[in-house]
């Protein structure tokens, strides 16, 4: 799909409260889901819903998610169960003149879909590179790629980006009429993710240099 | 419950996945959900799941959630059915010798049960009042609080902290053994939220100060 092609052509995955907070150009789902690290991955499980936190990749339309074939969460979406993948950025609390106004300012894209299990093995290498370039761009050449044996241990999922939706709010905030004469302060108090200085592993030999790929990485 | 009654009476609420992970204080569970902002809530919406970012405060073992009456998952959420929600800090990014040992640090806690719509007038103005002073610490007394029409408007639901889990990842890399001679560099990588300057509205009159409400927030 190029990035003009629409999102949301289902009814779930079209935005229906504060209809214009939606966005429906794909680009603004890439741009979400790039600039996250963690989503949120709901499945149900026994009839109630389990959401978990996990990373994730994304390689043009497809995202994808891995993690141990031991885990519940992840045989029940290989199994073609009903999945829901979130990527929330929070950018800022929005301070109102009430207290019913104060909000967030955020963007969030919401994918539904029903995962699909790779076993095409360069498909696997090319979705666990995404997954790991993601987390840690730079890291799939710059260290050693998985075995037999871990890969055998990692299950892969590929979920289609076909039904998404993308949320975001930005500004000020929407007070009433009313309240604007209110000598209270409102605006927006911005919130940012910075990385700090890096943490040498102990087992580290000395004369080993932080690498640019990760002196230069930026959140 | 004390921050000393265990958590984790339940199998669904129990770590199954790197169960070194797990954690089974209250006050772990209590530190997770107070230091954010934002939950995933998740819901069954005609059999699948919803995924959605949100807004909460906590009272003791309360975690109070609110959002529009028109929208479909707080309306599902109201009539009873099972709800998960969960909160997630991401702490570093773990840089491996190995693609495969990359991982995150960062703090999780999740929480299951069925919520239930808050009726009474008191515990209506105590939820909202938690979850206004968890996003905006001193906004309640500060601004202007909800009239008659502000409070029909708002759905709000209570979850209880009976049953629930808290994982924690820290530390540096667990590579193989065999990988700890590579020259490749290994550690962490930390991540931290940070406020910017605060934004004014632009129909603030000009001669309001920026509170210390808003000045001293840290997130």
């Amino acid at each position: 799909m190029s990035t003009t092609t629409p999102l949301s052509p289902t009814p779930r995955s079209t935005v229906r409260r504060l209809g214009d907070r939606g966005r429906t150009d794909r680009a603004d789902l890439y741009a979400v889901l790039d600039a996250g690290l963690v989503g949120h991955l709901g499945i149900v499980l026994g009839g109630a819903p389990v959401v978990l936190p996990t990373g994730y990749g994304r390689d043009g339309d497809t995202v994808y998610l891995h993690g141990s074939t031991g885990a519940a969460t992840l045989r029940a979406a290989a199994a073609g169960a009903p999945v829901c993948f979130t990527v929330t950025h929070l950018d800022g609390i929005v301070y109102a003149r009430s207290a019913f106004h104060h909000s967030m300012n955020y963007r969030s894209a919401v994918v539904h879909g029903a995962a699909r299990v790779v076993t095409d093995p360069a498909e696997r290498l090319r979705g666990l590179e995404a997954l790991t370039e993601h987390l840690a761009p730079g890291s799939w050449t710059a260290t050693r790629q998985p075995d037999r044996k871990e890969l055998a241990a990692t299950a892969l999922l590929a979920l289609d980006l076909t039904e998404a939706s993308v949320k975001v709010r930005t500004g000020p905030p929407g007070d009433d009429e009313a309240d604007l004469a209110s000598p209270v302060w409102a605006g927006v108090l911005p919130l940012r993710t910075v990385v700090g200085e890096p943490e040498p592993c102990p087992l580290l030999p000395e004369d080993v240099p932080v690498p640019d790929r990760v002196l230069g990485r930026r959140v």
